[in-house]
């Protein structure tokens, strides 16, 4: 596998654009974007899992069913939740702008909206700017990117990916774009992301492999507890590179195997990016946990870790404080033996450990305190036991979380 | 039922003080505490649910067992927690030292510690102090202050009770303390409590009404979602008050509804105080569900909003962010019908209604600033069915909450 550029315009065939058609009032940021294939694509996504679901989740849940997609058109600024049946036409009347530009099916084009819940989406701003919109569209990276800022918030950070790998000797590629910062939790970690792929690959296949990717990363990234109302991850495949000649993906092959570890990895680069770009971040936190039962049991006790409040704010204050780490695995709610757990703590600086079978050892402040200044913290656990073995990436709390989230609206 | 002074002192025959021995190095302020009765008390207690549990919570779980206390001796400062076999040593050793100044058995001594965890317990400087402990006691308001000083962490009030209701005609008293702050987490809310009565009890009825009180007060309190090692709330009854001619309080009794109306509306008091005091907070945040399938699912929903740091950020900045509210219940876990889902604020500045069926109505921003601007602010939803309702007790997260966590050890 190896990294190249493009975001989700590298795999062949797919165009992406973004710009301003006011929703964003205010900041007059980009706020609206379109992802757009030239062949019809087999499609596989994931949604939200809370009972409040956005009229966009709805809708492209529908049309997802069908397993085609031709294009994406997604918005920011405004979730479109809570909105009721205004809310819902206004998101079918998203899909059916889109399909009109291009003479497609409305069922064969998803729509995503992120931002504040309970606004009435302003569809005329939409309706006068689709002719914008679909002028904007791009093969290149100037497109990804416009695209991907059309679809931030609170992001600060670009946090996108674009790899090729080989199936059957014939490059294929592999692009996305995700946008995260606040609202992330884990299942179904909170975040509107989009991949696209010249593979030629069967639903069922695409699927399994997407639900893989999700589990393994956004579902173990967590910023704040909060799981939104309007979280999709999307993936197209177009099948572009079957023209070059790479064979069709079919399942238990070792082609297979190398597509859904890119796709695994690719996922991975971008929740991690997500916890680093978390609303107020100043550090990255990488949970590791081994040693447990099985990978379940792993996955709950690093995801409990990674989501205590108290342990953000540790981190954030640079604070070896590592009881709060054993007390954030006791209400975890798996079973471990805290008389075997021992607790390392690394970054760039170095790496120290500070808890042997659930007890203090000496360690120099001073060293600890160095470690945790770093920008990306390692937090090592292990409980003592064999096996089991995961990773769930976190950020910390800082002063900037509350002030962005304290007045969010204005 | 009617509030009198005193607190742990006010029920007769009970004693309190508290001094410093040591712990608390830096600050100086008290941090050892002892409630002594006269008489050997029925005495019933629940503990943390954490699977790592402090050493206290071991030897006082294992002392309850036998249903009799003569006296709590308590410390803040550390929690004497992942501190090993040489923690559980001091915890009993705590316990031996409070037993030998009053010639008890040391089974009839609880153990209760608070403070920062995995570091070992000076159990020297409790043992230089005892003595200086026990002239400590006084059987007034002053002896229950001293003591209450002596819990207290990161704590800014004092959170008491005292109350007296009739029994037969005859009055019986009840009081309590509670230390609380960080670490607050529904289901064993996350502090130490305290509660003497001079009511004449058994002890499956002093247990049970004690689960009651818990189950509708402590366990519906949330400060950061934290559940702590050290929780444990302590409740001693030495029925002095026969002496006065109360009766012994019975099953199924209107004496029995009384007390354990009394304890429950005080431990609410206490939960709420606890909430107010949550760390950082500007806030005391009410959240009431009605309408729910059952009262679980009421509590279930209520605990999901208060819990929520982006209605506790959007309180902190008195900004009427409702979306985030109904996306709060929306992963709560309870079913509801969003579409009949509507949501209040109100505070001592007025009432305003934000959202009827699941969807936005106008309401004057200005006016709801003012409301949210409140001390005490209550969010009231109604989620349209008929029946269950609970109340849960939260507050903002602010600024400040990082501050005090960012590093709590120095």
């Amino acid at each position: 596998m190896k990294e190249i550029s493009g975001g989700v315009c590298a795999p062949k065939g797919f165009k992406a654009g973004g710009i301003w058609c006011g929703i964003k009032a205010g900041s007059q940021k980009r706020d609206l974007a379109l992802i757009y294939s030239e062949q019809n694509c087999t499609a596989a996504a994931m949604f939200t899992t809370n009972r409040v679901q956005a009229a966009c989740v709805l809708v492209s849940r529908e049309h997802i069913a069908g397993g085609k997609l031709h294009a994406v058109i997604a918005n920011s600024g405004n979730a479109n939740a809570c909105t009721g049946e205004a809310g819902l036409a206004a998101a079918r009347r998203m899909a059916e702008l889109a399909a009109d530009e291009f003479a497609l099916s409305p069922a064969h084009v998803a729509v995503a909206s992120t931002g504040v819940i309970g606004v009435p989406l302003p569809i005329a701003a939409i309706e006068n700017s689709i002719g914008a919109l679909a002028n904007s569209l791009r093969g290149d990276a100037s497109g990804h990117a416009a695209a991907l800022e059309a679809i931030m918030t609170t992001d600060t950070r670009m946090k996108e990916f674009s790899v090729e790998i080989e199936i059957g000797g014939v490059p294929v590629r592999l692009g996305g774009m995700v946008k995260g910062a606040g609202m992330i939790r884990p299942n179904m970690a909170t975040m509107l992301c989009f991949i696209t792929t010249d593979a030629a690959i069967d639903r069922e296949l695409l699927d399994a492999s997407l639900r893989g990717a999700v589990r393994r990363s956004f579902n173990r990234a967590i910023v704040d507890s909060d799981t939104s109302t309007n979280d999709m991850v999307i993936i197209m495949a177009n099948g572009a590179s079957g023209a070059s000649g790479a064979p069709r993906i079919t399942a238990g092959s070792g082609e297979y195997e190398t597509f859904a570890r890119a796709l695994e990895d690719s996922c991975i680069k971008l929740a991690r990016a997500m916890a680093r770009d978390g609303e107020g971040a100043s550090k990255l936190i990488t949970v590791t946990v081994t040693g447990a039962a099985d990978e379940t049991s792993a996955e709950t006790l690093a995801k409990s870790v990674a989501a205590s409040s108290l342990v953000k704010t540790a981190c954030f204050g640079a604070d070896a404080n590592w009881g709060r780490i054993l007390c954030a695995l006791g209400y975890a709610g798996a079973e471990f033996d805290p008389h075997k757990t021992g607790v390392r703590f690394r970054s760039m600086a170095g790496e120290i450990t500070v808890c042997v079978n659930g007890e203090p050892v000496p360690f120099s402040e001073e060293q600890a305190k160095k470690i945790l200044s770093g920008e990306e913290i390692e937090i090592l656990v292990d409980v003592g036991a064999d096996g089991g073995s995961a990773t769930a990436w976190g950020c910390d709390l800082t002063y900037d979380y509350v002030k962005i989230n304290g007045d969010y609206r204005s």
